[in-house]
């Protein structure tokens, strides 16, 4: 017996059981075919479908079928700090791609208070983030300026956290990360090639450098179908 | 100058320091009214507050206005350990409605080996979670009935955690906590009184007891507009 679980909840951990056996990019049995051997109606197979494609787990490709979605890139907040090291523990070959790079006064009275800059200048680093050259997160990291004077002049497709301490000695502390989801605004999904019906998880990390003045405060949306946070 | 930033996003800038001079449930003046303050044109202020809307900080109510959102309960990883002390750490008087209790066998392979279970029982505790009343978090915990025998018979509405301390002697240790987001399912956002468009948070807690027999894996939905975790 199930208990309190409805019909198509049973399929769904039934089709977790095959997907297990399937490669990522394999392709699922028709509806009907799911429907003849689970012995449910197709209704219940779509919805257990449903509920997989939204868990990031499948994906359907529009007259062609269900395939098996790549599992997701889990970033360990223990052991891995940067998004490179996430992607590489994960098997992939992390990259970015370069959006923007701003020298900018502070935006707001958030800003202004977080890097106790009255006047001065603030740097915004907007990237798109890629795993084996698939875009999963778009970053856009705000640094204290004074602390990273001609970062710009710098090669910024690497790893941040790598060139601020190769270049500029700083030990970078994290204070805080708050995880969050929200959908993607059109413009970000269209950054991150996406459909804007898939939600994404965002991260804000906060940074010190060692005497403790604040270095960093990076926004970061991944796909939630894509990336998940490990504690 | 406010470098890469499109306009709709220094719009939005500004009135999130509006809305932070306007407390919990207060109106926002009209589109018109902000897009002549802020000499935008109107559609730039419809994208800025569909953006604050996305991240749940407003909220519109057809044919009244938009409205400034009850901040978002911040669940502190290292501090507070169950739903219960998050809430009442926000200022909020954590609650539950029972969804269903059942005593079943594992559903899956993944439950009969993570319960290290070939025959037996686990237990699944369904609530929604509640602060102030107000539906926040689905859970659905999962737990080792051998080690909590006749757990069905006691109130299930408080903190678990509180009562395998108090009735069963255990330390809950826990070994891991995953953060993703996906979309609530149409049974899910029923249960949560959410509209199905706004995206959830979702962590999946496990925890031994203190000889490290696995004790628990409980899944939790919550609604995006209002949670978020601390690490």
């Amino acid at each position: 017996m199930l208990g309190s679980m409805y019909k198509y909840e049973q399929v769904r951990d039934k089709l977790l059981e095959l997907i297990e056996t399937v490669p990522a990019g394999g392709k699922l049995p028709t509806e009907k075919t799911l429907a003849h051997e689970f012995d449910v109606s197709p209704m219940t197979v779509r919805r257990a479908l449903q509920l997989l494609t939204s868990e990031g787990r499948i994906h359907g490709i529009p007259g062609n079928g269900t395939f098996v979605s790549q599992p997701r890139v889990t970033k360990l907040v223990s052991s891995s700090r940067s998004f490179s090291e996430a992607i590489r523990a994960s098997g992939g070959e992390p990259g970015s791609r370069l959006v923007s790079a701003t020298m900018r006064h502070p935006a707001n009275q958030q800003e202004r208070s977080f890097f106790s800059l009255d006047s001065g200048f603030v740097i915004e680093i907007r990237r798109v983030r890629l795993s084996d050259g698939v875009p999963i997160g778009l970053e856009t990291a705000v640094l204290n300026e004074p602390l990273v004077p001609g970062i710009l002049g710098h090669d910024l497709t690497g790893s941040l956290y790598e060139l601020l301490e190769r270049a500029y000695g700083l030990e970078v502390q994290r204070t805080g990360i708050v995880v969050s989801s929200r959908m993607p605004s059109p413009q970000e999904a269209d950054l991150l090639e996406m459909p804007s019906e898939i939600p994404c998880l965002q991260t804000i990390v906060t940074s010190t450098e060692q005497t403790s003045a604040s270095l960093e405060r990076t926004v970061s949306l991944f796909r939630a179908d894509m990336y998940e946070v490990k504690i």
